[in-house]
């Protein structure tokens, strides 16, 4: 019986796959990966490359990164409908999302207009700043502390409420609200306890600990991620 | 040059293990492990068996789980020291830890006493929530949400903090303080939007959606891990 997966492919190097998602990638028929901006292989698909048949076809599709909610929907509609029919023909088909399939993901979007109709299971992956936290070797959390991930775009009151209340804080998708950002960590006082991140394991990886010489005005990669990390010593 | 290596070995099925995971497991000469309470292998060690070559040094070593600090840091430094003195001799070291290594590991503890003696690198593994939420294929966060990650032993202000200002809450270690968590869980209505996982991808596996029919005094697995979605309906 065909069925369709999500597969998270982890932060970016091949090797951060699970086993199980390499062996999703290794098996289907049909392989769906968001189509980059400007054209070429998608970093999803850059990632699972090494894993990818010559015979499996690649179906690169636009997902439109916009705020008119009908335009995207419109969009998950039509390649839900695509991947549905394709695995009603008896095609193994996977979709490839970064990081993890059940966190921020428009995967999440796909697989709810497809799971009534076929049999679905998803795959999860290494979210970015798990390898960054890995990779560093500064623990997210030990004994009693807590954690949570917020997108940057977060209402400022929980921004703050959880800077204040929990001991290491996860902020995704900087790069679109960084004056926000930089505005809050100034008033808190934490500037020197956050470590931004871009382009975790892959080769333009970016580090920076500590972020008193960021300003509101830099550019920072689409795929940039912060730690703020209250309870320990960060080596500059 | 030899070298010491931390691995999460993901929530219990050997095939969600990273494949720089594996491939460390593959390649190290020597593998140490916490000793179970009853003797036998490991749950680490079981996970990651179908990788370990039959010429690999397996080291089984007790870590105690008790409130008493002292005893607690004279096991860490003994055991950081025998793996330390195994680096220097020339073996590559790898240590195994249950899900990711710096999500609450006792593997923290013995990095702090290694880092400055030999060269080391840490590979991170799926947390349990994480293959929960997409076993289930239920996202943990979509758009703006957030979520945090908390200990059941947490203070009660801060679960209840998180419980009501964030979309979702994963608590872990349910088993040593299920009746409080009931308390605020009932507290502000949510047993219904919690569910309850023990053994995640392994045989064993238990999965409870709904938690009205839990009891107070009920015996969990130590491996037990609750995620209160508050924004998703919950299929019984």
């Amino acid at each position: 019986m065909a069925k369709f997966y999500g597969v998270g492919t982890g932060p970016g190097a091949s090797d951060l796959l699970t086993i199980r998602g390499k062996e999703v990638i290794e098996r289907v028929d049909c392989l769906y990966t968001p189509e980059p901006k400007k054209g070429g292989k998608s970093l999803a698909l850059q990632i699972v490359t090494p894993y990818v048949r010559e015979r499996t076809i690649i179906k690169q599709r636009y997902f439109p990164m916009v705020k008119d909610w009908d335009e995207k929907q419109k969009a998950w509609n039509e390649i839900a409908k695509e991947i549905i029919n394709d695995v009603k023909s008896g095609l193994d088909v996977a979709f490839i999302t970064l990081g993890d399939p059940m966190v921020y993901s428009t995967y999440s979007y796909l697989l709810e207009r497809i799971a009534d109709h076929v049999e679905t299971e998803t795959i999860p992956g290494i979210s970015s700043f798990s390898q960054i936290s890995n990779h560093l070797q500064i623990p997210l959390v030990i004994d009693e502390e807590s954690y949570a991930v917020l997108p940057a775009t977060a209402e400022e009151t929980i921004l703050q409420m959880a800077l204040e209340q929990l001991s290491t804080v996860v902020l995704m998708k900087v790069s679109i609200a960084l004056p926000k950002v930089l505005k809050i960590l100034t008033r808190l006082d934490l500037l020197e306890q956050t470590i931004l991140v871009s382009d975790s394991s892959m080769e333009s990886e970016k580090i920076v600990i500590g972020l008193s010489e960021l300003n509101a005005e830099d550019d920072l990669s689409y795929f940039s991620t912060m730690i703020i990390y209250k309870n320990r010593t960060l080596k500059g």
